[in-house]
């Protein structure tokens, strides 16, 4: 565990804690979902989750440092069979595009039923709810979020790019982005330390469950 | 924490573990909801949960006085950054309009929900159901009880001052009324003890429950 | 604790484990929900838990002695202020019509809205589905259940005296009764042991939930 | 306990750690669900779960060795009373004609709603979602899985015949079959391992409310 410095290892253990309490909600079904860091002393890296793994045992050993150049794992923790996440190149690019500290990316049904209501479109919005004040940046719930939309792809890579100057531009928006909605898969979600991407979330899956209801029984 | 009496530690300690417990069914997602108690001693006082905690981990010592008078904090809790709720004005008001001992505001997504069924009125109701019984003050099944609603605002002094009137009123209904309803943000629900408090809380969330299941689908 | 024998007192633990269990699910909000066992030794008695206790907190020390013949509490049990479930007459009622040795009253929500789609009727019915089969007595899901439902009142007596014939005649009929519903308040189940009751709670729990979606949705 | 190797002892474990788990979430309410596996060092039998336990409580000592050929529990573990699970033929059926190496049979709702949309068909399909990849031997999301449907009847011997030939043509398919359903009952999912059985049941179970939310609101 010496690679690590000690800020990163105190917020690898607060992620795997986290980790682990989402297992029990519904974000990570059948060894899905994963987590990143960026690292807090070494620009060069961060630091993602294995890939595969149950995430009702995840540990801080679960936790690999990937080059921001060669997407590759540190050669210390290289080991056969061992990867880091197959959606490593989405993290990093969040991180390059982004202030985010900590990226989760969440399988919660409520993400994918949600961005069925915008089909054919490029963003989500929601406007009017108290916690939105949740999210960093809004201080009012006269508001309206906009959530980038993607369509699901087995092309992790280019998806990654694409996903970049969408991400740039929403960041220097008035009001600032913490998610994006891959359809028919999942939502990333980011802020600048684990304990401001776990209020997010939170707040993601509350307004997303609340949307859900409003827009079927439109009351 | 030798500036609380000893009762008033002990009703800090019972609502502190009722916070952690409701925040593992979705009362207060993403340190959302506040908490409070009128000190049992000290009239001049109420004791109010600090903002934005994380409610997991809530514990007595985020609990803190706040003044009737000038709405601040004692001097010997003033810390930089630290503050009471960015609603102890609103839990000052019910304080200051009924007997309540204890004051709970939840943003469970079900009294939202609820609410949207009474649009443009100034009172919800509910008859005719067993667990109406759980309410301080109620007797049968075969009664009619009213909860206020107020649209939200971020001006909560405004808020506060309006709320008042329309407590007192309903202090001396013959129904008695034991919460409040902002839309689109969550409820306050209040009693003369913790243990009162969480009872109410639990027949209001019992109750909502079913009234949007029975209004939805007219059976 | 010395007044109960040692087979009873170990019902009672079951019991209350089981209680404290059904309490995390929804059975007994706001203190609500009653439970009682037949004594196995002394047949004059019913062992009936106390009024207006917190479920999540509740211990073999909340159950009281009741006289069949008289409704009231022993006298060494008796305290100021102290009684047994407002609902004991009930209790008393399915004792002395079935063979039930343990008796739960739940006021989850599925039996209320699962009753309401048998308007004016005196029976619900289900049939076709494997989990009957939970039920002591069934041995095919190819069977009809009727369960007998009842108008809520607070007039627990006549309601006692009215329930009584019907199970009776329940009893002798080919397929078995286990429970009875009250509109608008909640759910009595049974079995010959407190195992049978649980298990007969959670076929009736998974029933209600089934039949609900079903009908609503008509698939 | 010196009867199974260490190997079968370890996934016994695995399994009951498992099952109990199950139980939490709707798995196997009343005593219903059962659990198996293959023997991993005697070809000759399966380790199947015994009837009627509470699986709360599920536990090593609740397996039982049965043998392919008979049907029968090994005579070292024959007591008065204690049977194989009353669906042992279809445990069984499963391991004869595929490569699974432990049998999960749940009978979580969901599974019964979702097969309700296939009236009259011989099969259920999903397509087009990211969770699909948790299934072994699926690597795209772009993929139409088949859920072969049955009866649901107490003959067992019969339905286990009838099983075996399906599975085995499945078993050939390019797509991989890791579930069957049982219309009414509940849902056989299996996997090489018990880790891979329980991925698969958790696919299966977030696939079903995926499908069921969807096709209901066809958003």
């Amino acid at each position: 565990m010496s690679f690590f410095n000690n800020e990163d290892v105190e917020n690898m253990k607060k992620l795997a804690e986290l980790i682990r309490v989402l297992n029990t909600t519904g974000h990570n079904p059948a060894t899905s979902g994963n987590y990143s860091l960026r690292s807090l002393t070494s620009p060069d890296y961060a630091i993602v989750s294995e890939s595969g793994v149950d995430k009702s045992k995840f540990d801080v050993d679960h936790f690999l440092p990937v080059y921001f150049k060669s997407h590759e794992i540190h050669p210390l923790f290289q080991r056969p069979g061992r990867k880091s996440s197959d959606e490593t190149d989405i993290h990093l690019a969040i991180y390059e595009s982004t202030n985010a500290g900590c990226v989760l990316h969440s399988h919660k049904l409520e993400a994918l039923l949600f961005a069925d209501f915008f089909k054919n479109q490029d963003f989500a919005t929601i406007e009017g709810l108290e916690l939105l004040k949740g999210l960093k940046g809004i201080k009012t719930h006269e508001v309206k979020i906009k959530i980038p939309l993607f369509d699901n792809t087995q092309d992790i890579r280019a998806l990654s790019e694409k996903i970049k100057p969408i991400l740039q531009n929403a960041s220097t928006s008035e009001v600032p982005t913490h998610a994006a909605i891959l359809r028919g898969h999942g939502i990333y979600v980011w802020g600048e330390t684990v304990s401001d991407a776990k209020r997010h979330l939170e707040v993601f899956d509350y307004l997303f469950q609340h949307q859900i209801q409003t827009k079927r029984y439109n009351c």
